[in-house]
C-alpha cells in the first residue's frame, strides 16, 4: 500500500506541475480595475454629462502622456509624493506616472510658453494609496478636469468654477450636495493671528484638512502632541474652525480683531466676499458654505480652494455621518506654472476637478437596486433568416445596411435556428429583426418583425433601410 | 577694472545660481507628446469614425488598466518583449505598462470566464521602441481594437473583421489602401514543405515579417546567414513568398503538388477560400490581396493574419515606395485565452487593431495644408457689453443662458471693450454675440450679433436662448 500511495503522490505532483504551467494569478493590478460593457454604459453618461457642462463653458481639450519625468512631479505634492508610480529604470529617462493632471497641464502652458487658455482633460492618474474601492477609492481613477489660466479680474473665473461644480452635480442627480469654499491665505492668516510659527503652517494646515474625518478634539491633540503646536495658538484655531456660513459670516470676519489686521486674510476675505456676490447673480449660494475648516491638502494652491460633498438623503437609513464623502474639488494655483517657466514667469489659474469614480459608485449601485436594463449595444436590427442555406443571403443584405450606416448584426452561424436569433434580441435589446427567406427572396422584400409586439410587415428591399431608420429613430 | 569684472562674475554666477532652481527640462518622455486642443479636434474625428463603424457591427466597449501584473504580459510577445514598461518594485506586485489591447483582452475574458463577446477597445499602449515620431511611431499610443470572441462557423467573424477595416479606411478618406491577408497555418504549412525545420518556424517567420521592409534578397541572406537555414530551403520559401493575387491563387495553391500533401496548409488554404467567397458578397475584395509574404510580428496568432497599409498616391511627388506603412492590422488567436485559464479552455479570438497615429499624422498633415480653420470649442455665444460696469448684467445673462444648454462664454474682465470681445469671437469661431447695455435692460431686450454678417437685431430677454438655438443649429 505504502508503495501504491508513494506513486500516487508521485503521480499528483506530476500533474500539480503540469498545472503549474497554466498557474497564472488571474486578477487586475491591487487598486484598480476592468470595467464590463455594462459599466461601461454607466461611465459614458456620467463623462456626457461633465463633458457636455465642461464644453457649455465653452472649454477646449487637450491630452498629455500617462507618464511624465519623474522631476515634473517632484516638489509639487508635499507628503503625498510617495503615493507617485514610478517606472523601472530601463535606461534612458527616470519616468513616473501622473499623479494628478493640474502638474502636467502646468508643466504643458509652461512648456509652450501658453499664458491664457481654458481647457479640460479627462484621463487616468495614479495614485499607491491604500485602496477601499467599495467606496470608490482606486490607485488607477479618472479624474475630470477643468482648467481656467491667464491674468483676469479677481473671482470672475473662480465663480465659474464653482458654477461648473453645481451645474454637474445638479445635472447628475446625485442628490443633495454642499460645497464648502475657503481661500489658503485667509487659512494662513488665521495662523499668524493665533501664533503659529510659520514653519508649522504647512503641517498644521494639514491637520486642520483632517477635520472632515476627524472630530477637533483628535485633531487638536494632533497639532499639540505630534506636532508641538502650543495649547493656546490651537484652542485659538478650534474658535476659527469651527465657523461656516454665507455673506454674513465673510462680513463678521472682516471686522474680527485679529484677522482683519492680517494683510492674507484681509485679502483672502475681500475676494471671497466678491466671490459670494458672483455666486449670488449666478444663483447658487444656497449650495455653497464658506467654511474655515476646508484646508486641502496638495501644496500648491495659493487662494481660494473648495470641496464638494454628497449629503446623506434623509430615507438612506444608514448610520453614517451626514457626509459621504468629496465628489469634486479644486483651487487657485497662481505660482505652478511659475515653477517650470526657467525666468519664473507665472500664469494664475484656477481650476476644478472632478471625481469620477465616487459618482461612478453611486449611480453603479442605483442601476443596481433598480434593475434598470442597460443596453450594452445600439444595434438596430439583426439581420435573420428562417430557414437553412440563406447565410449567403444573410451576409449580402447585412452589407448593404453596413453601407447604408444602419448598425446591424448577424449571427455568426451558418444555420442558426430562428428561436435563437430572437432570442439574441432579446437578450441584447435589438429593436428589429430583418427576416430573409426563400419566398421574401423572390418576391424582392425582407421580413421586418418588431421584437416587442411580434408585429411583422413585409418591406420592399429598396426602402428597408428608411424604414428602420423611421422605426428606430427616438 | 579686474575688481569689477571680478565682481560682475560673481554676480553672473549667483544669478545662475538662481536660475539654476527653476532649470527644469521642460519635456514630455521620449517617444510621448501632447495633444493641442487643435490636433485633439483631429482626434476626436478620427474616433468617432471608428467607434461609429465598432457601434454599426454591434460592438461592446470595454476598459482594462493600464497597467497589468508582470506574469500576465510574460511569454506572450516573443523578441518583442524586451520593449515592454516595468515599473519600479516599490513593495507589492511587479507591474507593466500594456503593450497591446489584445493580451489584457484575453486575461479580461479567462478571468470573468466570458466566452462569447464583441467587443471593441480604444487605449493607449505602450512600447519602449526606438520612435520616429514624424512617421508616427510613439512610444505611447492609441490602439483602436474590434474583437469578436467565441466558437462560431468559420470565417464569419473573420470576414466582419476585414470588412471593418475596408469600411474605416474608406470613411476616412486617407487615399487607396490594400489589405494584405494571409493565414499562419498555410505559412506553417509552407515552411514545412520548404523544409524549414520545426524549430526554425517562428524565427524564419520573423524574417519573412521583414519583407515589407527589406528586398527578398537580405531576407534571404538572414535566413541562411544568421538562422542556419538551407539554401534550398530559402530558395524555395523564396518562390512562394512572392506570389499574392485573390481566389485564383487560393485555387492554384490548393493544387500546388507539394502545399496540398500539408495538413495544416490545405486547412489554411480551405478556409482561405471561405473567407474570399465572404469578401465577395461584401464586395471588397477589391481591396484585399491573398499574399504569401505576410507573417506578422506578434506570437500569439494561430489562424488568418491580415494588415492594411496605405499606398502612394500618384499625385505624391515622394521618392518612397509605394507602401506608407501599415495602418491596421489583425488576425485570429485561437490559443491564447486558453494560455489564461486554469484549465486551459479555448476561447476563439479573431480581431482587429487600428493604428490611429499613422493616419492621425497624415490627417493633421492635410490640414496644416488646406489651411482648413478647425474650430476648437463649440461656444454659441459670446456675452458681451459696449458700456462698463455692466460685469453682473452679463454674469446673469450668461447663468441664464448656461441654465438653458447654451453653451456660452464672458470676457473675464470687468469693463472689457467691445472690440475686444468682438476679436475673441473672430479667433475663436463663436458666431454670435449677446450684448447687453443700460437701454436694452430697460427695454427688456438683448442685442445678437452675427459676428459673420455684422447684423444686429434686438431680441426679447424672454426669446433670446430659442433664438441662439435656432441660429446655431446645423
Amino acid at each position: 500500500i505504502a508503495k501504491e500511495v508513494a506513486k500516487l503522490l508521485e503521480m499528483k505532483a506530476q500533474l500539480g506541475g503540469d498545472e503549474g504551467k497554466h498557474k497564472f494569478v488571474l486578477k487586475t493590478p491591487k487598486g484598480t480595475r476592468d470595467y464590463s460593457p455594462k459599466q461601461m454604459a454607466i461611465r459614458e453618461r456620467v463623462f456626457n454629462a461633465i463633458i457636455t457642462c465642461f464644453k457649455r463653458h465653452g472649454a477646449e481639450v487637450i491630452d498629455t502622456p500617462v507618464f511624465e519625468l519623474k522631476e515634473t512631479l517632484t516638489g509639487k505634492y508635499g507628503e503625498d509624493s510617495k503615493l507617485i508610480y514610478d517606472l523601472k529604470d530601463q535606461g534612458g529617462e527616470l519616468l513616473s506616472l501622473r499623479y494628478d493632471l493640474t502638474v502636467p497641464f502646468a508643466r504643458y502652458l509652461a512648456m509652450n510658453k501658453i499664458t491664457n487658455i481654458k481647457r479640460y482633460h479627462i484621463a487616468k492618474v495614479y495614485r499607491r494609496d491604500n485602496p477601499a474601492m467599495t467606496r470608490g477609492r482606486y490607485r488607477e481613477f479618472y479624474q475630470c478636469d477643468f482648467d481656467i489660466a491667464g491674468q483676469f479680474d479677481p473671482m470672475i473665473p473662480d465663480a465659474e468654477c464653482l458654477k461648473i461644480v453645481h451645474e454637474i452635480l445638479s445635472d447628475l442627480q446625485l442628490g443633495d450636495f454642499l460645497v464648502k469654499v475657503n481661500d489658503r491665505r485667509i487659512l494662513d492668516g488665521m495662523f499668524a493671528v493665533c501664533g503659529v510659527p510659520d514653519s508649522k503652517f504647512r503641517t498644521i494646515c494639514s491637520s486642520v484638512d483632517k477635520l472632515d474625518k476627524m472630530p477637533w478634539e483628535e485633531v487638536r491633540s494632533e497639532m499639540v502632541g505630534e506636532k508641538g503646536l502650543s495649547p493656546e495658538a490651537a484652542d485659538r484655531i478650534g474658535e476659527y474652525v469651527q465657523l461656516h456660513g454665507g455673506l454674513d459670516l465673510i462680513e463678521r470676519l472682516l471686522q474680527d480683531p485679529k484677522l482683519s489686521q492680517n494683510k492674507l486674510a484681509r485679502e483672502g476675505l475681500g475676494d471671497m466676499k466678491l466671490l459670494f456676490e458672483y455666486l449670488t447673480l449666478f444663483g447658487i449660494t444656497g449650495k455653497i458654505s464658506f467654511d474655515l475648516s476646508l484646508a486641502r491638502g496638495l501644496d500648491y494652491y495659493t487662494g481660494v480652494i473648495f470641496e464638494a460633498v454628497l449629503l446623506q438623503q434623509e430615507n438612506d437609513h444608514v448610520e453614517e455621518p451626514a457626509s459621504v464623502g468629496s465628489v469634486a474639488g479644486g483651487g487657485r494655483y497662481d505660482g505652478l506654472v511659475g515653477m517650470f517657466d526657467p525666468k519664473g514667469r507665472k500664469v494664475p489659474c484656477v481650476g476644478v476637478s472632478i471625481g469620477i469614480e465616487r459618482i461612478f459608485s453611486i449611480l453603479e449601485q442605483r442601476v443596481e437596486a433598480s434593475e434598470e436594463k442597460i443596453r450594452t449595444t445600439e444595434t438596430q436590427v439583426l439581420v435573420a433568416s428562417a430557414q437553412k442555406k440563406l447565410l449567403e443571403e444573410r451576409l449580402k443584405l447585412i452589407s448593404e445596411l453596413w453601407d447604408a450606416g444602419i448598425k446591424a448584426e448577424v449571427l455568426y452561424k451558418k444555420n442558426p435556428k430562428l428561436l435563437n436569433q430572437l432570442q439574441y434580441c432579446e437578450d441584447t435589446g435589438i429593436p428589429l429583426v430583418a427576416i430573409v427567406g426563400e419566398q421574401e427572396l423572390k418576391d424582392g422584400v425582407v421580413k421586418l418583425r418588431v421584437v416587442a409586439t411580434r408585429e411583422e410587415v413585409n418591406v420592399r428591399r429598396e426602402s428597408l433601410v428608411e424604414e428602420i431608420r423611421m422605426r428606430t429613430s427616438q
